[in-house]
């Protein structure tokens, strides 16, 4: 976390760079520097809030605002009517989650311990959970694959909607019917360090900056695929997905060197749920009411990678044990997946 | 049950519309009305002689007739040359035991008790002879869609042949050589609540009533899709498979009331995997001999929602336990698949 | 393993066909039966070796030429320009492992045994390797099958070099930092039958009868193709992993006669993640360099096929138990799989 501080002195060059209408490449470079660090003081904020609160409403704030800078971000490149790249960092994140950042955590991890432990029933409550999101998200994609386009929009709409409403079950079952199954991971037991003024000040300004470098990022897309050649699939899957969770990400990490793989697994797979049951219907209604309709008819391609990388968790996850091997392997799914989109 | 039995009072209604020639799409309505406590009706003969003739004959018999008013109804939709019906009508029925029926017990069940408990092996045992048949299901379906169609008649006999000793061994494993792994269900070890005479009546009237509701509802199929604007698919997919198998689905929900999930799941999975090796196959031949071939070329769409059908339920009753939320999300995935052909 | 030696006398047939250049077709069939017992002194010669050679290298050795019946096979097909035949075979290859044999091994052992214990978490450890052996291979078909066609030869050329890469940390897992965990097979720990310079005659001996038949093989393809109305995909898919694999196929079935389940497993399950991490990369490098590029754009039906065979095998392992019932299943998804490539 203290190295990607360093990240924040890129925002007043990407200010800059704005300013001077220079070069769009190296603002849309900068802004996703500067998202990097902004994305991780949002999170810990609203952590931080989460505390105050107490459990239960901190729990629907942490359930809510967890991928606050990623809606951000999709939200400003679906106003600039790119919904492609939206779709793909849907995927990507959900994949990102999944192979990357679950990948990254058991082969570090795994380099320091022989083999890691976790609780298998948890592992396994998510990942159901994570399979059924994952199939409400897929099955609109397969029917508007094989029959009439028009129904794409109102269909769209009544599955954002079932999906929101799974979602809110979903909350209401670990948040209040289910609340001691969901041991409280050790984060939000801690005390606050941050008082709350300090919060609230560093949430504010946090979140000003990300939107500021959201429609920056947008912005500089069309150019920088125009002169780097770099493809709108490979950013919306492979880029903004990153950015958007790299804070997440090192904490994961930082779990499985302390040979805590129940957090890794916890941040993982629920991020990724998050994605499935929250922030696609959520763009989904967001895009039909600022007239950029979202539909969810993602590509085979996409839905194949989402498919496998969740059906690759779950088998990895079952057995309550990962390894480096098994972090190399979700690592290598994930290169390969990556690699397709770069000969777009 | 009891209740159910008010709609036997539709059986004079449907009967009259029919002579009248009065309105086909009433006519249908009526007809599915009548069927769901004939159906019962059927089921619990069939189970009644099952106890007279003893556990071997008897499991034979469940084993054949246990989905006879569903095989009654698709074979005069098939007569009827309605084939897309009837291939619909078989994906609705393996999801709508799946997601319907089992997410349906799960919640209800889930409201009274926190969390309901199931033997871990025995629905592992289900589940994966369920996969197996959805396998053989699916299996020339996606060979007839990336080849030549010309080979769909042979293909499609010889896969059901396969299908049908598949079954035939099944119940040589489960009523021979691993009798004592399948514990007895608990009504099947009651004593018979009807006389001889008064169960071979019952069975004989019921079986003779359904045989002329689902001529009527055939018949109004046509009239319905063109008045209501309802497509053949939903009726196929829904309102068939619903009808087909309600008193089962009761059945079902009152012993997750009684926290027997065990029994819960084997009517789920067991029909389904029962559609999937027996009354596909059988219609299959029966297509063949009275000249409307039935090929076993589902929809790609089809295909998906069978296969997440079975993937979800496999992944929820791995781990033994099942809680209202499990019961919501397989809800959710069933209206999100219903959804769909709404739209069509 | 004894009768099959009986086959060794239709190479001298064999050879007498090819001089005589008589019937292709007849050439044909020589050369399969009699790389059969050659595929087995072959696998046997490397068994030995490894005995010599001590545990580490030895199982570099065993992981390295494990099929190299079939890559000689396969390598000829190539060379003659028949890729579709190759990607084929690497499709039978990994079915007819999962499904034939192990089938076959669980059904002849289940009438043996009513029901065989296998070890849980070294069936799944294999199992999830598989899986994601799996995933690298079908990820860049879809992803072709959808995109663009032209960077079918770059990015296969970099999904193989992912694989081989996984591939070679599985050995330093399996071998180096992990070897306690696989507990050695018992034939290895057995002590040599063959002295050095034995071994390394049969070795030198049945290598060059496999090349000199493969390339009677291959001859012999299309005049069968052409002849007997066989199609170049039922070669691939059925008859070159049956003759290639027969010996190990052999082996496998007589150990879950001596109900050691654990190694029928591991030969099944470890030859196709062999076939899925090594072989094909392996072969798409060669094809690159012979300049007889080897794209990895399986068809829609081999992407299924696979995905189902190894999703069957997954399910059916995990319980760690197997009854004949099981093994029937699978050897019935085989068939089903097969049946469709004779109506081609």
């Amino acid at each position: 976390m203290r190295y990607l501080n360093l990240l924040l002195l890129v925002i007043p060059v990407s200010i800059f760079l704005h300013l001077l209408n220079y070069s769009p490449v190296l603002l849309f470079l900068s802004a996703c520097l500067s998202i990097i660090p902004l994305s991780g003081y949002m999170g810990k904020a609203t952590e931080e809030i989460a505390i105050y609160v107490g459990p239960r409403a901190g729990g629907l704030l942490n359930a809510t605002f967890g991928n606050a800078a990623e809606l951000i971000i999709t939200f400003f490149a679906l106003k600039a009517g790119l919904v492609e790249v939206v779709k793909a960092s849907i995927t990507g994140s959900i994949i990102g989650n999944l192979l990357l950042v679950l990948g990254l955590s058991m082969l570090i991890g795994g380099f320091k311990f022989k083999s890691q432990k976790f609780n298998r029933a948890a592992a396994g409550m998510h990942t159901s959970m994570l399979l059924l999101a994952v199939t409400g998200l897929i099955i609109p994609a397969v029917f508007l694959h094989t029959h009439a386009n028009p129904a794409a929009e109102p269909l769209s709409l009544g599955v954002a909607g079932i999906l929101i409403i799974v979602y809110i079950l979903s909350l209401i079952f670990s948040l209040h019917t289910h609340k001691d199954v969901f041991r409280p991971s050790q984060e939000s037991s801690d005390s606050p360090k941050w008082s709350k003024l300090k919060t609230m000040t560093i949430l504010l300004i946090a979140t000003l900056f990300v939107v500021i470098e959201s429609e920056f990022l947008v912005e500089g897309i069309d150019p920088v695929v125009n002169t780097l050649g770099i493809s709108e699939l490979f950013i919306g899957v492979i880029v903004i997905p990153i950015i958007g969770n790299a804070a997440e990400h090192s904490t994961s990490i930082l779990m499985a060197l302390k040979n805590k793989m129940d957090i890794s697994l916890e941040i993982a797979i629920g991020s990724s749920t998050q994605i499935a049951l929250f922030v696609a219907p959520l763009l989904v209604f967001v895009g039909y009411i600022i007239g950029q309709p979202l539909d969810l008819l993602f590509t085979s391609y996409e839905l194949i990678v989402i498919i496998m990388g969740t059906v690759s968790t779950a088998v990895i996850s079952l057995d309550g044990r990962s390894n480096w091997l098994e972090g190399a392997q979700l690592l290598g799914a994930y290169l390969i997946m990556a690699l397709a989109f770069i000969f777009v």
